[in-house]
């Protein structure tokens, strides 16, 4: 059952770095308001905001060898995407693991579990996205999987989708949904940029969205 | 039972201004120890100390329609304070009302609930004190209430109560004790400052607050 | 039962400084993984490394009488470690306090409860790890003991055990053990050094720890 | 600021009674989905349904003082409502004071807190919701105050408001809303039943409410 | 995108049926330590232990409009599994539509939400395993779907897929490895009646399963 | 490190037994508040009151292997302690180890992690006091210790310490203080029998401990 994937398709990278460009908040509404992992996904340092392709890791509790095993198999702006098999907050990975990533072109780690070397990490500009900051090491035991689909912090994520991460939290894009999350999230975008002007000219998003009447229909009441 | 209540009565500025200069801790000690918010309430950035006038809004779990609604309502130097009716983490405010509520004044934001557009609103300047952050949207489908007393991060806070905020928490000032709460905080602050600096040249608390007497007669042992 | 042990053997100021510049992931993990913390315990601020010798205070919930006591037994380069006797949240220390530890050439707070003065603390740069940060206020009605073996998020620590923090979290070394840890510290990070060359190089963790053949023969299939 | 208020009026017992009778649920919906506690209140054994009227209790963490006063001012049919200034999950009622009360009439206790001694209240069928199960003691060194009104996780309670109370929480209901709230109630129960009756014949929800037509308005696919 | 997929395949009942005499432990070892939901999915009552075919529901935080769609689509033995699109403890679920339910021959629900009703739901011999007990009422606004793979507390279910569960919790075997997984769960449990008549005799598992040697490779020390 | 200690001193049987029919809370407030485990360590099945005297191990996360050590050394009466060396919820025990353990005379199970087959522990009357339920397997990798000092859900507990554990949680006695505790503890009890039965005669708690004078002093005001 233990499984190393070595061929996965991964979107085209203009699209990825255009979903980097757009962030969480965006993707996620444009894309219907799907994919956004659990919100205890706490950035280690703020102000990254990104996209890669997902190589994913199925490992053990408590068990980071299959860390090494996936790092043998990542392209320049893929990002590592780690879930337990079962709930750990172990540190999983650290400084000596984001060099070797970073080395051939890792964009980062999104992980269910927890980390170590935070500083280390921070003045590397190695973003992760976790679960948990612990030293606790862990051991090399126990197979896992390489690139099969893995639910990670309450969604399911596919060798190969794309990843977007920000301030915000972090939020998963179907591979073959690139394209067209990317296009709505533009729309959406260029739509925001309208209403952000002149709400901030002082109009009101009761006129900007005509709520007013509907609000009357409901039943509010002006007192 | 869904209303906005147009006008209410807001405390003095020159009090409100001068509780945000003394800060959370002085001021819940100076009240009695009162008033203080969930210790989960977390500013998004740090370093920000404010103090404004509530404007309460009572909202459905997962829905922001009362927001926007509430915006009209903001004078400048007005906090937003929303209380859910229900628990969520969901994202109900990001930089689109940031920038509707900034561009009437609004100091920011209280909310027993999620956030989002962290970056946007970090370079906006404008607080917020969460629960969460969490980039899922809200829905605009039932109403709530404007200006009603509302209880927040477990907190009873009527609309034009003083809301006091910094890196510790949030804090609420009952409107009509503002000006009583602020003569008792720079009492306080008098009291501490002189404190500081007997403290800082090497006095010991057991001396300056007279404390030896009393832990001998309760019986603590040197050994 | 309520005492104060006014003499304590520290550990030699050279080995607490040796483990300090160790961090908190290396010295946990050259002890043989032991001695860490909960992971809950988080610094006020980012950036801060550091080893001091323990200096304990056993202490009943919502009360700091206690701090009061230990400051006076402080000598320069030890850290508070303050654990209550059944749990809470509320703010045992703040700026006064901080800055009478301060003067008595104190590290630092580690605190399985909360604190708050942060922005204060943050600038007099006054090192806390603590579970909580929370503004409510504490009596001082009723005794602890200062300098007695105490359970502190989860480890036992000694008074004079050498603790070890940065944003990784706190780790207690035992005092005796302090000459012994240092040297395999120092090991491994000599021996992590190298290896992070190699890995920045391109090298694989597969080659360099010589995982292979391990992989094979637990049955890792690549597909 | 530490008050015992010796009179309140308490809403008529048919009412009260008539509530129990309809169970959290069902009220909690007929008075418009208000006043339910936080769902972490949980009953320390199950099978109780009950409703009676507050008497209200403000106390300091860790400190069961003001239990004693306000069980003097308890009459028959009341339940106990205790709310801590500062969260604590320590154990501030056992079979002590559950003795009393009981003597006294009492119906039971609301505590956003800690109590201990369940084998015993088990055994007097004195019914709890409470936040915790724990057995740690408290202290009697500071005031608070009876019959005031206090937010108990996360709702204001009145002294003399409505709880209703059962396996699925605990739910408040003001006191002059009784009347009114236990009509609905009751047109709710009935008009249930009669639904119950069809659900149990086989009859289908999207029928009995009619719910096809809009499932198809937004856009529903049968695939 | 809000779909009732209407026709899906179940696995023979004969399988299910004996999965639901191995239970949850067992089961779950058989199929390699997978499938197993998270810890917090508890029964509302004990003593239940049960497969079914899973019917799933896709639906909005605090929305429950598709459970009345769900519904209809049940056979008998299947159990219904709710997973929110965002997270929610809100009572999506009591005695109205378990009464519905039940009508159609389902048998239980497994929700990553509230319910409530639980005295009711006991007494009808109605089995839910859920997250949280919440009388919070839901809505009737937003689509979501049925019969679609859904993550329910950490694990993909896809329709039709068997649910195991019983006091230890639920998991989830995939529909089409169920006779493999039921046929290794046997044997375990043939094994384990063997090993378990030993070990009531006395036997020490050091023997039955030869560990001393590996203990003492290792470097076990007894002293 | 990996060490078994074969040799540990007990305390008297009669001592042990004594404090099982006092109870948690009784024994907890005899020895001066303290030796309380976490409040999360629950019982999974109500009613049951023991002392006995503590096994202790020490075990890696999710590996159960040195609970098979463990049982070669339990003598009658005794009660494993399990505390995992970093958080676990992992399902660490079951109905084989209890069905071995409760053939050496083995009183129960204390553990700081999870434990599963529930209901075959339940029918064994097994009894287990644990952080959780998860039907999660565990390794056998990696070794700990038997019969060394642990600290487990907060507290320190050495091999021969007495547990007393019931409903209201667990609770840790020195075994060279057992006597005198549990002479305390009786005395408690005598007290408190006298005082139940004025209690329950209807006298109040302000009379019996004579509280009125200091509440006075205090400040407290009735109106």
């Amino acid at each position: 059952m233990a499984v190393v994937v070595q061929n996965i398709e991964r979107a085209d990278q203009t699209i990825i770095d255009g979903l980097g460009q757009c962030g969480v908040a965006t993707v996620h509404e444009a894309q219907g308001r799907k994919g956004l992992l659990g919100a205890y996904m706490r950035p280690i340092y703020p102000g990254v905001r990104l996209a890669a392709s997902a190589l994913t890791i199925s490992a053990p509790p408590c068990d980071n060898w299959m860390v090494h095993v996936a790092i043998e198999h990542l392209q320049p702006n893929d990002i590592l995407v780690l879930a337990p098999t079962s709930p750990s907050d172990a540190g999983y990975f650290g400084d000596l693991l984001a060099t070797s990533a970073q080395a051939r072109g890792c964009s980062g780690l999104i992980i269910d579990a927890g980390i170590r070397d935070v500083r280390d990490l921070t003045e590397m500009q190695f973003p992760v996205w976790s679960k948990a900051v612990c030293a606790q090491g862990t051991v090399k035991e126990t197979l896992g999987s390489v690139n099969i689909p893995v639910v990670c912090a309450g969604e399911l994520i596919n060798p190969g989708d794309i990843i977007v991460a920000d301030d915000d939290g972090v939020c998963v894009v179907r591979r073959e949904e690139g394209a067209e999350v990317l296009k709505k999230s533009r729309a959406r975008e260029a739509e925001e940029e309208e209403k952000r002007q002149r709400l901030a000219a002082g109009d009101l998003g009761l006129d900007l969205y005509d709520l007013r009447e509907r609000l009357a229909e409901k039943g509010l009441k002006y007192i």
